[in-house]
C-alpha cells in the first residue's frame, strides 16, 4: 500500500530550545526504525525523551524546526507531506537537503574547491561509487535519495566557483539562488494574474523600467521574460513579421513576398567543447549558437538562406555598408529586406555593433530593427559603458538576458518591444465571441496569450529580487567590476611572451580572446601550415587537460579562418585579479611543452 | 563603495554542540550592529561569547550550520559570498529563507489555511502595508529582502493546498520541490556534456525510459525536455514538416505545397478566469490556449487558416471519419495533408481521441501523427488506465508534461520522437566546415543543437529525483488515486439534487465537467435564453465568491454551445474525499441564493 496506514509520529508542537544556547524550536526527533509497518512507532517514549533534552521557551514567531539527526533509511517519498503526520518527516528531509546545499554553495566560493570532476559519460552511465543514474520501478528510501542529491552536485561543475569562466552565465547569486528556491517553492506559472498575482506585478514593473533604461518614450512599449535569448530572438522575427505582414499569421508565409533577415556573421558560435582524456583526443567544436536568427528563421518558415549574413570589420563589428549593399540585392532580387539584428555583444569577440548607423539604414528602407542584446545588455546599467548601446532608443525591440552578464540564475531573458499591442496581436488566438461584452476587468495583466508558450515558468522574481537587494547601483558596480577585470586581464597578456591577441584595442565588453603560443611554435613562421595545425590544437589540448585537473574552465573556438583560441569572459562576481593570475599561470603550466 | 572593504567577521570554524542536544555545529553568531562602516565589526567579542554559549564537539562530518537569530537589519546582498568573509552572513540568511519557506509548506498542507489571500492589482500596486513592489536605485537591507520574500508568499496563490483544483498543474511534491532547489543551485544550463555532465545523462536515460513506456521499439528514438507542452508541440510539427519537406529549413515555406495541419476542435480552451469582487462583475474567459497547434501553426509560417479543427463525439473526442472527410477535402483543393494531433487528455473534457483509428487514416494518407499527451501523459505509468493511449507506440511524436499529472513543478515537459537523428536533423545549424575530421566523441551527449533554445533550463533533475524516490509504482499509485478520486466527485453529484453533468459517462481523466443549479434556476426551460443566460453567470459569480473567501479553486469556461460550467481536474496529490466533499458543500454555500 503506497499511501502509509502508519504515518510518521511526531512527538507534538513543543517550542523548545537547547539549554544555554539560541533560540531553537523543534517539534521532534526522528529515530532509526526498523519495523517500517511496526504499530505507533516512534511516537510516545522519543517524545518523552525529547522534552528531557530540550528545555521549552516561549517564542513569539511561527514554530521553528531544527534539524536533528534523522535516519532516513527506513523512510520513503511516501512518508513526506501530504501523508498525515507528515510535517516532521518532510522539514527534517528538507533540512537535510538545505544542509547538503549549503555545503554545496560554501565549497563552490572556496578556491581550495576543484571547478570539476571529470568523468567520461560511460564512467558515469556505469555507476560510480553507487551512484546509479537508472530509474527503477520501486522506491529508494529517503537516506538513498539524499546520497543520490550529494551524488548529482559532486560529478557536476562548479559554475559558481571564482574560477569558472567557461559560459556567458558564470556565478552564484546568493540573493538570486534565494529568489530561485522562494519560486520553486511558490510552483505558479506566469499564465494568469488570478494564478500568480504577484509575480505577474513583478514582471510588468520590471519590464517597465528595463524599457526606460533602454530609453524608449514611458508609458509605451511591451515586453515578456522568455525561456532563453534564442527564443527572445524567435519573437523579435515573429514580431517583426507581423507588423509588416500581419496576414502571415492567418496564411502563412505564402502571403507575404520572399522575406529576409540581416544578421552578423559573427553572433553564430557561441560555445564550444573540447575534451582530451586519457588515450583519446577528441576535440569538437560546436558552432551549433548563436545561429538563433538563422534557427529562428528555419523555425518560422523563412529558410535559413534567406538569413543574410553581414562582414564584420576587424573587431567583429557589423560594417553598415555591407548592410545596405546587401539590402539592395536582395530588393533587386525583388525579395523584401524585413528585419536586421544588430548584435550588442557577440558572443565571441564581444563586439557592439554600431546601432546608429543601422538604425539610419533601417528607417530608410522601412525595415525592423532588432537588438540582440542577450550578452550585452547588463551594460545598459553601467553609466560608463552603455555609450556602447548608443541607438538602442531607435529600435522595434531588445533582446537581453539579465542571466548572463547581470549574474540571475538561469533562466531570466526578456524580449522589449517599443510598440505596445503588437506583441499580443503576433501571438494571441482570442476567440472574440467567447469574450463577454461587458467585461471590466483589465487583461493586461494576464500574459498568457502574449506568449507562445502556455504555461511560462517564473523567471521574474529572482531578477526582481536581486534589484531589491543591490539596487540599480549594484548592478552597476558589478558590470564595472567585471569589465575593470578584462581590462586587467588584456594589459597583463597583450605584451606578454607567448600570447598573441584575436584582435587589436581594448575590448568592448569582457571578452577577451587569445592565443597561446607554446614554446616550440614560437617564432614559426605564422601562415604556414604546419604552425596553423599546431595552434590550432594548442587551445583544446589545454582545455582537456585544465577539465582533468579541474582547476579552471574556459572556452575557445576558432572564429572564421582563425584557428582554435581562447575567450575569456569575465560575468562571475567571484572572480577576482589573483583569479585571472591564477587562469594564466594554468595556461603556461598546462602549456608549456605543448 | 559597493564591494565591502569591510566585510562581516566570522568566529572561526569551529564545531559546536548546544548542550545536551542533538549534534548541531555553528561556525559564528551574527548581532546587530548599526554602524556599517566601522572597523572590526561583529569581530573578537561575539565568537568569545559564542564559545561560552556551545561547547564544542569532534563531527565526522562537515562542519554544520545552525540557524541563530540574526538580525539583518544592517546587512546587504554585498555582504553576502563572494564577500570575503560572507560565509556565515550568506548561510545565515539563507537558513532564515528556508525558514520561511518550510514554513510556507507546512501551511499549504494544513486545510486550516486559506488557498490565497486576494487582492486587486491597484492594491498590490499601490503596496500592501510596506510591500512595495517598485525597484529602485539603491539596495535595500537583507532584512527587508526576508520581508520581501514573505511578503511574494503571503499575496500569492498556495497551488499546493490540497484545495486548489484550478490548474492541470496542482500540488507541491517534496522530493520535486527539493529537486528545485538543487538545480538552482547548481545553476548550469543543459547545452553540453561539458556544464551538465550528470543532467545530461540523466535526461537521456529518463527520455529513454519514457519511449519504453510509450511502447518504441528500444534503442530507438529521441527526445527532448522543452519549456512546456506548446513548445513541445511546436517542436512536433516542425519536425513533421522537416521530415517531409526537408528543403523548408533551408528555403522557407515556399519550397513545399501548402501545408494543413489537424487537431481538435477540443483542445483550444486551457484556462479560465473569473472575478467579482466588491461591486464590479468581472467575468472574462480565456479561450487562449491550448490553441498551442494553432499558435504553431501560426508562428512556424503555416498560417492559423490552414490548421483544420476536426469535429468531436459528445464526449470530446475526435471522429475518425470527420478527419479523413477533411483531409479528403484539402487534398481536393490541392493542398497537402501534413500533420495530425490526436490529443490524449483534453483539456476541458479530459477526452482521449481515438489513437489507433487515427494512426490507420495516417499510414493511409502518409501523414505525420503527433499524439499531444501533455495532460494525459502520466496515464501511460498505470496498469489500470493506460488503454486509453492504446495505439500511441504508433505516433511519429508525443508530447507529455510530467509537470502536470505526475505532480512534477513546473515546468517539466518533453517531446518524444520515434525516429532517432530527426530531431537534430531539424535544428542542427552545424556548419560542418568546422567540424573535424577526426572527431571522436561522440556528440548524442550534446543536446544544445537539437533544440530551438540555446542555454536550456534543467528542467530534469527534479522528474528523475521524483521517479527514483517513488519509482515507476508510486507514480502509478497517484495516478490512479487520482482517477478514484475523481470518480468519486462523478459518483456524488452526477444524480444529485441541482446539478447537471456537461457530457455522460464516467470521465476518461480526471476532468469532471459539471454545471451547478441554484435552486432560482431549477425547473426552467433549459433551451430559455433566459435559463441560459443566468446559467451562463453561475460559475463565473461563484468562482469570484470562492476567491475573496479563499477557501478552494476551480476552473470553469464554456465549450462551444455550451454555457460556464465547472471543470473539476484532480491531479493533486493532497486532495482526499473530504476535500471534494469541502468543494461541493462551497459550491453549494456559494450558490444557493444566485
Amino acid at each position: 500500500d503506497y499511501w502509509p496506514k502508519q504515518p510518521v509520529s511526531i512527538s507534538g508542537n513543543q517550542t523548545c530550545s537547547p539549554t544555554h544556547a539560541a533560540p531553537c524550536n523543534t517539534i521532534g526527533f526522528l529515530q532509526k526504525n526498523n519495523s517500517l509497518g511496526e504499530e505507533g512507532r516512534l511516537a510516545g517514549s522519543l517524545s518523552e525523551r525529547q522534552k528531557n533534552l530540550f528545555s521549552c521557551v516561549n517564542s513569539d514567531r511561527d514554530a521553528r524546526f531544527c534539524r536533528t539527526e534523522t535516519d532516513f533509511s527506513n523512510m520513503f517519498a511516501r512518508d513526506l507531506l501530504p501523508a498525515k503526520n507528515g510535517e516532521e518527516a518532510t522539514m527534517q528531509f528538507l533540512l537535510e537537503l538545505v544542509d547538503i546545499l549549503t555545503n554545496y554553495v560554501r565549497k563552490s566560493f572556496d578556491r581550495s574547491t576543484k571547478v570539476l570532476d571529470f568523468h567520461h559519460p560511460h564512467q558515469l552511465l556505469e555507476g560510480m561509487e553507487g551512484f546509479n543514474l537508472e530509474l527503477s520501478d520501486q522506491p529508494e528510501s529517503l537516506e538513498q535519495i539524499l546520497v543520490d542529491c550529494r551524488d548529482t552536485l559532486k560529478y557536476g561543475v562548479r559554475t559558481g566557483h571564482p574560477r569558472f569562466f567557461n559560459q556567458l552565465s558564470t556565478g552564484l547569486d546568493i540573493i538570486g539562488l534565494a529568489g530561485e528556491w522562494l519560486t520553486s517553492t511558490a510552483n505558479t506559472n506566469m499564465f494568469t494574474y488570478e494564478i500568480a498575482p504577484v509575480f505577474v506585478l513583478m514582471e510588468q514593473l520590471t519590464l517597465k523600467k528595463m524599457r526606460e533604461i533602454i530609453g524608449w518614450p514611458p508609458g509605451e512599449g511591451d515586453g515578456i521574460f522568455s525561456p532563453g535569448g534564442a527564443i527572445s530572438n524567435m519573437y523579435s522575427v515573429m514580431i517583426a513579421r507581423y507588423k509588416y505582414f500581419p496576414e502571415v499569421k492567418t496564411k502563412g508565409m505564402s502571403a507575404a513576398p520572399r522575406l529576409v533577415l540581416f544578421t552578423s556573421e559573427h553572433v553564430q558560435i557561441l560555445n564550444s567543447v573540447g575534451f582530451k582524456l586519457f588515450k583519446f583526443l577528441y576535440f569538437l567544436v560546436i558552432p551549433q549558437s548563436h545561429y538563433s536568427i538563422k534557427k529562428a528563421g528555419a523555425a518560422l518558415g523563412f529558410g535559413s538562406e534567406n538569413v543574410v549574413l553581414l562582414s564584420t570589420d576587424e573587431r567583429g563589428r557589423v560594417i553598415p555598408a555591407d548592410l545596405e549593399a546587401k539590402i539592395l540585392d536582395v530588393k533587386q532580387k525583388g525579395y523584401h529586406p524585413l528585419f536586421v539584428n544588430a548584435t550588442a555583444g557577440s558572443t565571441v569577440y564581444g563586439a557592439f555593433d554600431p546601432i546608429n548607423e543601422i538604425a539610419d539604414i533601417c528607417e530608410k528602407y522601412n525595415m525592423w530593427l532588432h537588438v540582440d542584446g542577450a550578452w550585452g545588455g547588463g551594460l545598459l546599467m553601467s553609466r560608463k559603458h552603455r555609450h556602447k548601446f548608443s541607438g538602442v532608443e531607435r529600435a522595434n525591440s531588445v533582446t537581453w538576458n539579465p542571466h548572463k552578464m547581470m549574474g540571475v540564475p538561469l533562466q531570466c531573458s526578456a524580449i522589449l518591444v517599443r510598440e505596445k499591442g503588437i506583441l499580443a496581436g503576433c501571438n494571441s488566438m482570442c476567440a472574440g465571441y467567447l469574450f463577454q461584452p461587458d467585461k471590466q476587468y483589465d487583461v493586461s495583466y494576464d500574459t498568457g496569450d502574449k506568449a507562445i508558450q502556455c504555461g511560462r515558468h517564473v523567471d521574474i522574481f529572482k531578477f526582481w529580487l536581486m534589484w531589491k537587494a543591490k539596487g540599480t547601483i549594484g548592478f552597476e558596480q558589478h558590470i564595472d567590476k567585471c569589465l575593470d577585470l578584462s581590462q586587467y586581464l588584456y594589459d597583463k597578456i597583450r605584451n606578454r611572451e607567448g600570447y598573441e591577441m584575436v584582435f587589436d584595442g581594448v575590448p568592448q565588453h569582457t571578452n577577451v580572446c587569445f592565443w597561446y603560443i607554446p614554446p616550440s611554435l614560437r617564432g614559426m613562421e605564422h601562415n604556414s601550415k604546419e604552425y596553423r595545425e599546431k595552434l590550432h590544437k594548442v587551445a583544446p589540448n589545454i582545455k582537456a587537460m585544465m577539465m582533468e585537473s579541474g582547476t579552471t574552465m574556459v572556452g575557445y573556438q576558432p572564429q572564421g579562418q582563425k584557428v582554435n583560441f581562447f575567450r575569456m569572459v569575465i560575468s562571475n562576481p567571484a572572480a577576482l585579479q589573483s583569479d585571472i593570475d591564477f587562469l594564466i599561470d594554468e595556461i603556461e603550466r598546462l602549456g608549456r611543452d605543448l
